[in-house]
């Protein structure tokens, strides 16, 4: 019997009582100045540092938390090379026992959304073997039917955006018709399909973008859409805080899965972190990060645990 | 001074009298016998097949068309190989003189939106060399603002996705608010940032796909985006005519590049052109198919003119 991404996932969620995604959106300007060293680089040396980075946040995380968000856009930025380097990333992700989460917000249709579907979805099927994907609905139903079709056939997850972090998201999402916004109506949408793909954790394998920077709508969502587990950007850096997340939780601590990028694989940047940990130490601020979110998640959040199995925690 | 992309499109339009992008979809199953010899084929040898492919259609329409549209999702179904054989295509569509759409309908928000713009847009500053992208617009405007400053900068354009051409296309851009259906509000908003970044062709920077598929709204875009340049999709296989597709265009023949891929490519596939060049002259079927489509257009279309400045036209 194939596997349910969504299972997986709340299990490993469970257990490490850590309801967070670590984010992995390399920025050359940001990268710890051990990766930047040599003046200026060529795409293949910038590709080689993103993958190192990444791979260097991969090994620190992978006891804290159950899954990676991979940024494809500044893979991308860096042409085949950073493909090259992406594939590394997911790959050793997968090494150290992560989940991998892509986000490259793929759409399009027929044929074309099978092959976006069938070269991502699945980690043993595929060519990118990402266990899950975020996907844009703006083309509608027949969009989003041949992800699904793939994520169900090969036990991989979906993300459709729903509601979005950003402050411009309103223009099209929060627009009226009969009474309802449109991310209402794509929500009611993704829960339908969530309630077609329901595994064992009582949530589907197509689950929903939904920022932290709107609380309201967080939770409006998720009383609507009681069957879909909610990926939430937005966290930190962006202004969502712990008690604003806690909303797209169930009463058990589970159905949502919180992403911190710069706030985590930047830390070493704060000035609190510098200060403790210096430039070079930029794990133990990778680390630091990390457990402090998972302490402010569960502070805010009911149900989650607290993890007792897990080894070693501690702040220093 | 930096130059600007529908203008050298337009011109190109104007020389070839051929308001056409062939579009490179690559797939496994219909590509000609000689690609696919030697049974079972690792991502590599598809891939590559992939370029070979492509390439030699390249270097058929090169003579009748100003631009190709790559369809990013068939490349990157087959992973970081499909990604180096995409690559490998651009730069060969560059040598033969044609413009490159990457169709990848990409959206992000923030330096995410730069990245992905950054990476792609630009023939010679980026690293995906790239005339042209393609631009879900979900996410709202802030996610196309970044899109649209890269894409000014650089000289390259850019397609956002307004009315496309697939059935259940009107599950979200149908939507009825105020009175105004979703897409012309996309629509509207994109013919702002195509007047903020006007040519000397009277159009902008910025366009939109709008699918053939919906004669009625293709004329009623038109009309209501007049500086805004369309990028058709869905000619022949999807639906398409000639009739249909000519409300696209201004009565000087401009304003419109109609798109074919499956018709044109894989032409050689049609029980006429089979008969006529049997499957290993497959690129004299792809040659036939384009000149079909330029007389179709030419015929259709007010203002084109002929091309005759063009060598070599006949249909043999």
């Amino acid at each position: 019997m194939t596997q349910h991404f969504t299972d997986q996932l709340a299990a490993a969620v469970r257990r490490l009582a850590s309801p967070i995604v670590v984010g992995l959106d390399p920025r050359w300007e940001q990268l710890p100045e051990v990766f930047r060293r040599g003046g200026d680089a060529s795409l293949e040396t910038q590709a080689w540092a993103y993958a190192m980075f990444s791979n260097g946040v991969v090994d620190v995380v992978a006891r804290l938390v159950p899954a990676v968000k991979i940024q494809a856009a500044f893979f991308e930025e860096l042409g085949p090379p950073g493909m090259a380097a992406m594939a590394d990333v997911i790959g050793h992700a997968h090494e150290r026992g992560l989940f991998v989460i892509l986000d490259a917000k793929r759409n399009d249709v027929g044929s074309t959304a099978v092959a976006y579907a069938r070269g991502y979805l699945g980690r043993s099927d595929s060519a990118w073997h990402a266990d899950a994907l975020t996907v844009s609905p703006y083309l509608g139903e027949d969009s989003l039917t041949p992800f699904v079709d793939v994520a169900v056939e090969r036990g991989a997850g979906l993300y459709v955006l729903v509601k979005t972090s950003n402050p411009g998201s309103g223009m099209l999402q929060d627009v009226v018709a009969d009474g309802k916004k449109l991310y209402r109506r794509v929500g009611k949408h993704v829960e339908r399909l969530a309630v077609e793909t329901i595994g064992e954790c009582g949530y589907g394998t197509v689950g929903a973008v939904v920022g932290a920077t709107f609380p309201e709508q967080l939770a409006e969502l998720r009383a609507a859409m009681p069957h879909t587990w909610f990926l939430v950007p937005g966290y930190g850096s962006q202004g969502g805080t712990a008690a604003d997340v806690a909303a797209a939780f169930d009463d058990h601590g589970r159905g949502a899965i919180v992403n911190n990028s710069r706030g985590i694989i930047f830390a070493y940047a704060r000035s609190e972190y510098l200060e403790r940990f210096g430039p070079a130490r930029w794990q133990d601020a990778v680390e630091a990060a990390t457990r402090e979110m998972i302490d402010q998640l569960r502070a805010a959040v009911k149900g989650l645990g607290s993890g007792g199995s897990r080894p070693g925690h501690s702040n220093d």
